[in-house]
C-alpha cells in the first residue's frame, strides 16, 4: 500500500452504454468518491453523446471536491467494434451510427490528461480484479450475463485485449459444432447462441411450441413479453419449464467455462451482469451458480476443476467505470504518460 | 540485436519424450550449436531415466565445444501433468511411473546452473516464437497434432502456463456439447477426442463399419495396423474416406482454433507435430491448412478471421528443445538469477 493519502490520486472511469453513460471518481485504493449515471441518448449522434460524456466527467469531478489536477488519468470503456491501440470506437453494435470516433483523444484534448480506451466487459473484469471478488487472484476471467455474453480475461494485471482488439470474446467460443443455434453476429453454436438474452427467450418460445406445459404460457396469450426477468420469476414461482431454461443456460455456462479454463487456467472466474438470478442472495441464484460449478466438474481437468474458484462478481453495475478507472492507473504506472 | 557475439551466451534445451529425449546447445540467437536424440528408456524408471538426461546434456556441452560457463541456464520441456512453480513432474501420462519428480532441480543441482521448468506443447510454442514461423508474432498460438493435440499460447513473450499449470490445454476445448466423443483424458466433446491420432483412426474404423467404400478395408483385411500414416497414404492415392477424415480433422481443427481466437485474439495460429500431412510440401498438406482457414474464415469474427495467421510450423522435431532453452534464457533476462 502506498503511503500517500489517496485523495492525492485519483481516477476518472467512464463506463458507455447503448442506453447509460456511468461516470466515477474513484481514489488510488478503488473507492469511487463521487459517481452519477445519465442517458446515453445514442440517437442523437456521436458528437452529442461526446459532449455530454464530457459534461458527466466535469460534473462528476465537481461532485467528488477532488482537484481538477489531482486527476491523473482516464479510462474510457465502450463496446465493440473498437480498436484498442489507436482509441477509436469503430462499429459498437449498441450504439448505432457511432462510427469511427477517436474517443479517446477527444476525452484526452478536452481535459489534457491521459486517456485509456479499453473493452466495456474487460474494464467490469478488471474492476472485480482490481477491487471487487477477483481482488485476491492472479488470473481471472468474468463472464457478463446480459443481452450478450461478454467477457474479460485479466493474467497477471495484464488485460487480454487481443492483438485485432476481439481478446476475451469468450462468449462466441463455440460449443456446439453442428446443428448450433444461430447468433446474430453471425456465429453458429456460440456459448452466446444459447444463454444471450434473446436466446434464451427464444428457448422459452420453442419450448412451448413444443407444448412444454409452463405458467409462461399465459403471459404470452395476455399478449405480455416474455423477458428473461418474467422466466426468473416463473422460475421462483415454482414453473418447472423456467426452472429447466435456467438450468440449462448454467450448463452451457458451465461448458464454456470449462473451455476457457483449458485454455487460460485462471484461478478464479466470475460472473456478472443481469441475467444472474439474483446472485447469491436468492435460492435460483444459488443454484444457478451449482449447477455451472458441477458441469465444470463433469467437464474439467481434475485439478483446475477442485482449485478454481466460481463465484459471483461484487461490484455490479459500478463495476464498468471502477475498472476504466483502475485500468487508467495501471496504464499510468506503467508508462509514466501521467507524471 | 546485442553486439556480443553469439557465444557468449548459450543455453541448454532439454525436450523430454516418452520415446525419445531431445537436447539442444543454443546459442543466444537461437541458433543450436549441437543436439542429440536419444531413446528415454522410461521404462527404466525415472532414477535411470535423469541419470540419463544429465549425461545427455554433458555429451551435447561437449559436442557443441562451448565452455561450460558460458551457458547460463538450462530449460527442461516436459509433458504434463506437472506443477511448473515447483519445477514438478507430477503423473505425466508419457512417462508412466516418474511421479513426483523434482526434474527442475535434480537439473539444476547437477550442473550449477538456473534450471527452468515448462510444459512440452508450451516450450514448442515459444520455440516457433522465439525463432521460427512465429518469430514475426506478438500473439500466438500453436496446435501440436500427434497422438493428443497440444497447445502453446505465448502472449507478449509470456507463455500461459495458467495457475494450475494447465494453461494453453486448448486440446480440451468443448467443440461438441452433446453426444461428443470420449477422450481418454476423460473429457467429452473436445477437440483432442475428434482429432487426436488414436480419434482420427477411430473414425476411419467407424466409417468402414458403417459401410464406406475405401482402400482402407483392404488394409485392415490384410490384417495390418490402420495408423494416420497409412490413411495419409491412402489419401495421397486418391481414396475419398481417407480425404474426408482428413478434411473432417482440418474442420475441427478450424472450429478450436476458433474459439482460441475468440479467447486470446492472437496474430498468429501455427499447426506442428506429426499429423500435418507433409505441410506445405505436399497437396494434401496444403488443402489440409486451407481447409482450416476456411472454417475459421467462416466462424470467427471478420477481422481477426481476415488478419490473423494461420500456417505451418517451421522448426519441427527441434522446436521442443529450442523453445526449452529460449525460455530458459527469457527467464534469465527477467530476474538476473543467471548472473
Amino acid at each position: 500500500m502506498s503511503p500517500r493519502t489517496t485523495d492525492d490520486h485519483c481516477y476518472v472511469g467512464i463506463d458507455l452504454g447503448g442506453t447509460n453513460v456511468k461516470v466515477g471518481i474513484v481514489n488510488d485504493a478503488g473507492r469511487p468518491l463521487a459517481n452519477l449515471k445519465r442517458p446515453t441518448h445514442s440517437e442523437r449522434g456521436a458528437e452529442a453523446g461526446v459532449a455530454n460524456i464530457l459534461r458527466c466527467v466535469e460534473d462528476a469531478v465537481r461532485q467528488s471536491g477532488v482537484k481538477a489536477d489531482a486527476v491523473r488519468g482516464i479510462g474510457v470503456a465502450t463496446p465493440g467494434t473498437m480498436d484498442i491501440p489507436s482509441g477509436m470506437m469503430l462499429r459498437p453494435h449498441n450504439l448505432p451510427g457511432w462510427n469511427d470516433v477517436p474517443i479517446r483523444d477527444l476525452i484526452a484534448d478536452h481535459f489534457g490528461k491521459p486517456a485509456f480506451l479499453q473493452n466495456d466487459a474487460n474494464a467490469a473484469a478488471y474492476g472485480e480484479y482490481w477491487v471487487g471478488a477477483g481482488r485476491d487472484s492472479k488470473s481471472m476471467v468474468m463472464w457478463t450475463l446480459g443481452t450478450g455474453i461478454g467477457c474479460g480475461i485479466i493474467i497477471h494485471d495484464m488485460i487480454i485485449e487481443g492483438e485485432h482488439s476481439t481478446g476475451s470474446e469468450c462468449g462466441h467460443v463455440v460449443i456446439e459444432m453442428d446443428n448450433g443455434r444461430y447468433c446474430d453476429t453471425g456465429q453458429y453454436g456460440t456459448l452466446e447462441a444459447y444463454t444471450g438474452a434473446k436466446y434464451f427467450v427464444q428457448r422459452a418460445l420453442e419450448a412451448l411450441a413444443a407444448g412444454r406445459e409452463s405458467s409462461l404460457r399465459e403471459v404470452i396469450e395476455a399478449g405480455d413479453e416474455l423477458t428473461p426477468l418474467v422466466i426468473s420469476q416463473a422460475a421462483d414461482a415454482g414453473d418447472q419449464l423456467a426452472d429447466d431454461l435456467i438450468m440449462d443456460s448454467a450448463r452451457y455456462m458451465g461448458i464454456g467455462t470449462t473451455t476457457v479454463m483449458h485454455t487460460i487456467d485462471p484461478d478464479c472466474v466470475l460472473l456478472g451482469g443481469a441475467m444472474t438470478f439474483g446472485r447469491n442472495e436468492t435460492p435460483l441464484g444459488r443454484r444457478f451458480i451449482e449447477r455451472i460449478r458441477e458441469e465444470v466438474r463433469r467437464r474439467a481437468f481434475p485439478v483446475p476443476a477442485a482449485k478454481t474458484l466460481i463465484d459471483y462478481a461484487q461490484l455490479g453495475e459500478e463495476a464498468g467505470y471502477i475498472g476504466a478507472a483502475g485500468w487508467a492507473r495501471r496504464k499510468c504506472g506503467e508508462g509514466g504518460a501521467c507524471g
